[in-house]
């Protein structure tokens, strides 16, 4: 086998870890937390069936579905480390730069710099396709939140604000998206999911 | 909000399920069975890591990956039919035409349209984009099974000639490949991970 295919097969064995990390958000039907490799998929395809919200129409999906692919690689050392865990936003960039540099070192050097590029670009939320890419990473652990009666908001006392911060970046380039989620937060606080 | 939106959200939801799906193949570390969510993700990136394998390098990799993330949707009602189970195959492909209209039936009908099409392009394998798809879903599985010592295949007593023959049309398309996953079975073999 050559040593190209050799470091890629060894990359393909060793990302089978992301399904084993778990999320706080729960499954539609309630029955176990979500993990990595599963959200990944789904907000994968949500960038491309919500590709038409984009107030700028010239997003590169390709790019963005290959950022999503690999955002949460890092957590296969890192961890998850849930959005409103203060304490665990210390020192996370470190902790998530030495695992990028372990996994993506595992494949051919053009690859590895090809992947390590577009996840700096990913957290760095300064492009387009990163901020639409952020966006689906947003608004899924929410409509997760939501059509479960807010299980994880209420296991975390998770406040309204806290979730209207998070996306307030959807504004410029997504308003449709916006609106909706806007709309549901305002529906989880009456319907007593999430803390006013 | 609006209607088309309000249609994609309720896919998104219903999508979910896809989670809940499960597979013969173990995760690498043999803890549990994989489902068809975390496969999904698992061969959609190995699509754009092991592109440039391809002999023919015209492949379109966003239809590719469009194909793969929508390729088992229709298993949430259709189930997953084991590949080396011959009983199952029977009827299947009606039963999972069914499901693929009532899910995709969620959609705005433009994407409707679009992933029905793409969907059965997969179910055909005529084109290259549909052939190297499916060379994703065949390899990754086998993958699996090698790495765990062949844990699905001893369970169901598979013999290498019916792993053989369902990689063969990788041979035209993917030389590299074809030889690897040639050598990883005859290994299999040796091993006793697989009947001879």
């Amino acid at each position: 086998m050559n040593e190209r295919l050799n470091r890629q097969i060894e990359f393909i064995r060793e990302i089978d870890k992301l399904k084993t990390i778990y999320r706080q958000s729960y499954l539609m039907d309630k029955s176990r937390h979500e993990n990595d490799a599963e959200h990944t998929w789904h907000i994968t395809l949500m960038a491309w069936l919500l590709e038409e919200h984009l107030d700028q129409r010239k997003v590169n999906l390709l790019r963005v579905m290959k950022m999503l692919l690999v955002h949460d690689l890092v957590e296969i050392d890192a961890g998850d480390t849930f959005a409103y865990d203060e304490k665990g936003q210390e020192g996370k960039f470190e902790r998530e730069m030495a695992a990028a540099k372990r996994i993506f070192g595992l494949l051919p050097v053009d690859q590895r710099d090809e992947m390590l590029a577009l996840w700096l670009e990913f957290e760095q939320r300064e492009t387009l396709e990163s901020r639409y890419a952020a966006a689906m990473d947003r608004i899924q652990p929410l409509l997760h939140n939501y059509f479960t009666g807010g299980k994880a908001w209420q296991e975390h006392g998770v406040a309204a604000d806290r979730v209207r911060a998070r996306i307030v970046f959807l504004q410029e380039d997504l308003p449709d998206l916006y609106s909706l989620v806007q709309h549901l937060i305002d529906d989880a606080v009456k319907q007593g999911y999430l803390r006013p």
